[in-house]
């Protein structure tokens, strides 16, 4: 409500403001805000031109859920929690910002993908990058030696978003975690089997998990020939092997990297191999690979794993996978990685400009490891828990799930009303809300028109549309007779029910839907 | 990366900060901040006097949940859903993130406590302030005209924390929103009821609803001779009402805001009228507030409110209040906001330091109202899509939940493990996972320790301290006989079931809790 002449005036000056810094030839950026500016002072005039020309957008690489979407997501979300709390996990939260330097060390290449909070005077924040980080901060500064939880939260990343397939720059995270000194391989294989039995129950086709060892990379690159301090860029560019062809990737790793040319063929033909508990056991006879201690200890540690994978009955789907590597830099032991294999399913052969089809993987969905190093980074003595845990990457599975919701002629019901309350002739506003009172204060899930006099046809047109089963008409006969007029929607079966039997008959019959 | 020698001299410069603080005997957090920098700047050093030295916090003003807080949470949440649900609402969501340009002139005074995110390039980004300008934007940008949803999610001020009392820079709202074209005051009606019930199913004690209108509020101060242009301001000083003393309130009206001691004074008689329909009645006859068509018009709708209000049978708890003002700029109509009444619970009389105890709340819990304006602001065509919601602040009632349940002797359970698999002796770690993977795959909630030979005392001591009401014993014995031993964790009463029965009989007891 300001004064008119006051906005006029400040359309003015920011008149100014554009026109300057256009013939400065500023940033387009700087200009479309000021421009934004201006055009937001002419919209409180609410005059015609100036009026709402905003940008009505997300921003890059975000995306709202209509409720539709939301619907899908709560049953996948369900699904996943059941499974972690079938596993006996319990749940922590924190909060959507880190202090910087909490983030800071820990991603290696991709730490340039953290957005970082503007200065406003007080703390230096970031968005959190993922939920392991912010874990550990908890862990060390809570004191925490044990702990099995679950945490379930959006993440940030300024990356280049594709989102047909499910690549945002705000994105879910389902995270299992076990922190503990504990056997090894226990915890390790939990989490497999834990990854097995949610890619199971989503129902999305054949899938399969990669396991590795970072000790067994870290190994391998040693007997090739990769010096010391080159170990981390080189996993970086092996861990691209999934998206990249063989060639492209020795090319970095030769001509970006300066690795020898031998030492690159050498590790070519290591991540190459694929099998189970018989090729570690392979590998530890191998005359190279046996030279590194490191890698025996891997070797060893991932016949052990087997051994609790077949116990839990997961070996089926599990390959040992010596390209695996992922880029983060917190990894000590084993990871692994799932991806989805059924063809016809969300392919993402585009990734590649020239991929040949089978190294192309149909898409990652769930990945992890162990991080025995991470916490102690935090503690203030430098104390370690070892930590071992699982990530589910649920925007991929959001993408496929909401395909199929689409292909099927079955609707989504985005609501879970079971009754709507109607009347069938005018003046009857007052009793819609004495009954629908009636039903809310008993526990039954009812809604009725904002209307006074809502046409009949469309108070059942609303019904059909939105899935709600019954239907409570209300009119000069049924109120004269004390009853109300029991509709089912779906076979237009009506009864008329006495006033004091609604609720009971209501939910007889919804509880059998 | 950055050289080592600048990084000295920058710990040097921030060292001489803090001494200076401290001198100048500045606030703990002022200084916390300072130190908090300096630690970081000693941390990239990478030295070993830098090393952990980390500040080992959350960012101001936020915390993380714990597994016993989440449990309360859930709790807190499943409540407000529920009753969501039960009105028949959808639920969308929208990222935690918007333009900045969509935030801008939203908000009023309160714009200065939003958070932007630093520029790195690309658009210009601020953490969302509140739920409902997202939505707008979403319905404008979805073209959507109507639409009932709830939306539950953090938002983002930067305010001057007060954690113990429930006030955080990162925090939860639970918004219902019903937008629409329809009959007066039928919706908004609706979002008072829904505000009854979740405040009465949480039973946090007694409370009330205040309820006011900005047209009269509009239309009281014209006709108290405030100028139009002050009207926004004035309004905010009034809003300040709950936190402050009049004799206050009116000094910041005259003194800063420039206002006449007489119309502020004719401000001071309305505001302290509190009532029900009979107040809107006598204010429709009131000679001076009569002569506003604005302040006639929010009086008649008020008398309407109150008519549904008695068909939901909330009344009991409604107050017709003049001194409700609510900060935000969009509301266009009824406004509405929940206090807590109960004295005793999370008292906040700190609030003022001169604080009469009456005048003082015990705490807004729920705040709302109308806004017909807000989507107009974002539609290209300045189309309107009528707009009502509330909010619920569940900080504070987490808060007062966790107050109660560490006051009171019942433990919150934070996992929902039906059974812990034991073993008697040791080897017998693969019989241990065969079971436990039976189990899980039977769809049971069960855990086992991660350790190859645990003991059986502190197998079993687990279960009591987490509350596992079952245990499944596995020893040499039961192996040969082929059950497995059930023993009841409460009770200390053991059976040994037939290996095959073993999943009906854990369900069988386990549905019976």
């Amino acid at each position: 409500m300001e004064n008119t002449t006051q906005i006029q005036e400040a359309i003015k000056v920011q008149g100014e403001v554009v026109r300057k810094l256009k013939s400065e030839k500023a940033s387009k950026e700087q200009i479309d805000e000021e421009v934004a500016k201006l055009l937001q002072l002419k919209a409180q005039l609410g005059g015609d031109d100036g009026k709402n020309q905003f940008v009505l957008k997300t921003p890059k690489g975000t995306r709202d859920y209509n409720p539709r979407q939301m619907a899908i997501r709560e049953k996948v979300f369900s699904t996943i929690i059941n499974c972690f709390k079938r596993h006996g996990a319990e749940t922590i939260d924190t909060p959507v910002f880190e202090l910087k330097e909490t983030l800071t060390g820990k991603y290696g290449e991709d730490s340039k993908l953290i957005y970082d909070l503007k200065d406003q005077g007080g703390e230096l924040l970031s968005l959190r990058y993922d939920l392991t980080v912010p874990f550990a901060r908890y862990l060390a500064m809570n004191k925490i030696t044990n702990i099995k939880r679950y945490h379930i939260a959006k993440v940030y990343r300024r990356d280049n978003p594709a989102m047909t397939r499910g690549r945002y720059r705000e994105f879910y995270q389902c995270d299992f975690d076990i922190a503990g000194q504990y056997d090894t391989m226990i915890p390790d294989a939990e989490c497999l089997k834990i990854v097995h039995e949610i890619l199971s129950a989503l129902e999305l086709g054949d899938f399969h998990i990669k396991v590795n060892d970072r000790r067994i990379l870290d190994g391998m690159f040693a007997v090739c020939g990769v010096p010391d301090d080159k170990f981390r860029t080189i996993c970086s560019t092996v861990d691209k092997l999934d998206k990249m062809l063989w060639e492209d990737v020795k090319k970095e790793m030769v001509v970006e990297k300066g690795l020898s040319e031998e030492a690159a063929d050498q590790i070519g033909a290591y991540v190459s191999m694929q099998g189970g508990m018989d090729l570690a056991e392979r590998l530890l006879q191998d005359p190279k690979m046996s030279q590194s201690k490191q890698a025996c200890a891997g070797l060893s540690d991932i016949k052990l794993l087997f051994s609790y994978l077949q116990l839990f009955q997961v070996t089926d789907k599990v390959v040992f996978d010596l390209s695996l590597a992922r880029g983060l830099d917190y990894y000590t032991g084993v990871i692994y990685e799932a991806v989805l294999t059924q063809a016809g399913v969300a392919p993402v052969s585009n990734d590649t400009q020239n991929g040949s089809e089978e190294r192309v993987s149909v898409g990652s969905v769930a990945g992890g490891g162990r991080y025995d190093g991470l916490v102690g980074m935090f503690d203030p003595k430098g104390r370690k828990v070892p930590c071992v845990g699982v990530s589910i990457g649920i925007e991929r599975i959001f993408s496929i799930m909401e395909q199929k919701a689409e292909a099927s002629a079955e609707k989504v019901r985005t609501t879970e009303v079971q009754v709507m309350v109607v009347s069938a002739q005018k003046n009857l506003l007052e009793e819609r809300l004495r009954l629908v009172t009636e039903l809310w204060n008993a526990g039954v899930k009812a809604e009725m028109m904002y209307k006074k006099n809502p046409k009949l046809l469309s108070q059942l047109h609303h019904c059909e549309e939105s899935g709600i089963p019954l239907v409570a008409i209300l009119g000069e006969q049924e109120l004269k007779d004390g009853v109300v007029k029991l509709r089912v929607v779906a076979t237009r079966e009506e009864v008329d029910v006495p006033r004091d039997d609604v609720i009971s008959e209501i939910r007889r019959r919804t509880s059998q839907a």
